[in-house]
């Protein structure tokens, strides 16, 4: 007679699969739609881009540096802004100082630091492609919520996104 | 005299800028909050994920295809699961297969088809990593909402997922 099978059955011994808090339908439904509408939505918003030849990457590194004091910024703090690792981020810029959108510089002051400086032409680039952005995502995104749902999301997103970015910030 | 600045600001000619729906400074709260999320919670997610030397992109390929029947797909519909070009995709699934936890395989009724195939490696892979990848995603993100603020959130972003896969299918 098996025993063990006999125990288990009377007083189910925790299996290791039974211990993982597996998320409900309702959570699934949840995180599927959210990892959907995000994946979905940079596909979107990149193709929309297309036109322009910008990369999504590269939009973001434009509006970014436009709002930085004279147009530039620290490689460093740069990286840290768009929640990149330093090595690609290096890549990306050496892709957009070949298409004349950024420059990099020395910092005067610290002779290790590289700056990363927006262009004339990248600057140009930012202001004519801002206004086609912004309407692919109100037409994809924003403008598919109703004002209260907007600010639902925002009142729950933005204690996740200080959550997270304190992780980062530790890493 | 300047008829043309008189003009001007007597009835101002529409501007390309001011024609622009910017967004909001409410709208912008929220769209910022759900791209930060988005971008920190896959680098947390990931990060998660490398004591088990796997890509969020290897687990994600990992889990479609313990989901499909006989645990295979074929590449294209992969693909389209995934959301992702199918060169793209050929890449991963190469670095997956030498790492052994995929098979390509030709499609015996299609000579020039193939499907991508979980190995028992594969499946274990998968078995091994879900719980502790179920808690990450508890841990940073579904367990920082209330049932309602879940229930909100999906009922808001299904129909937007809805409209994004449309576009997706007829590109």
């Amino acid at each position: 007679m098996d025993t063990h099978t006999i125990d288990t059955a009377d007083t189910p011994e925790p299996q290791p699969e039974e211990d993982t808090p597996w998320l409900t339908a309702r959570e699934q439904r949840m995180w599927r739609a959210h990892l959907e509408v995000a994946k979905l939505l940079e596909y979107q918003l990149s193709r929309e881009l297309q036109p322009h030849s910008l990369a999504i990457n590269d939009y973001e590194i434009l509006v970014v540096l436009s709002e930085a004091p004279d147009h530039r910024m620290r490689m460093t703090d740069l990286a840290t802004a768009t929640l990149q690792s330093k090595s690609r981020l290096s890549h990306q810029i050496t892709r957009m100082e070949n298409a004349g959108l950024v420059l990099r510089q020395e910092c005067p002051n610290d002779r290790r630091g590289l700056y990363a400086h927006l262009t004339e032409q990248g600057w140009e680039t930012m202001q004519r492609v801002a206004p086609d952005h912004v309407r692919s995502v109100r037409a994809h995104f924003i403008d598919r919520f109703t004002p209260e749902q907007l600010d639902a999301i925002y009142e729950a997103l933005a204690p996740v996104a200080d959550h997270l970015r304190g992780l980062r910030g530790r890493s």
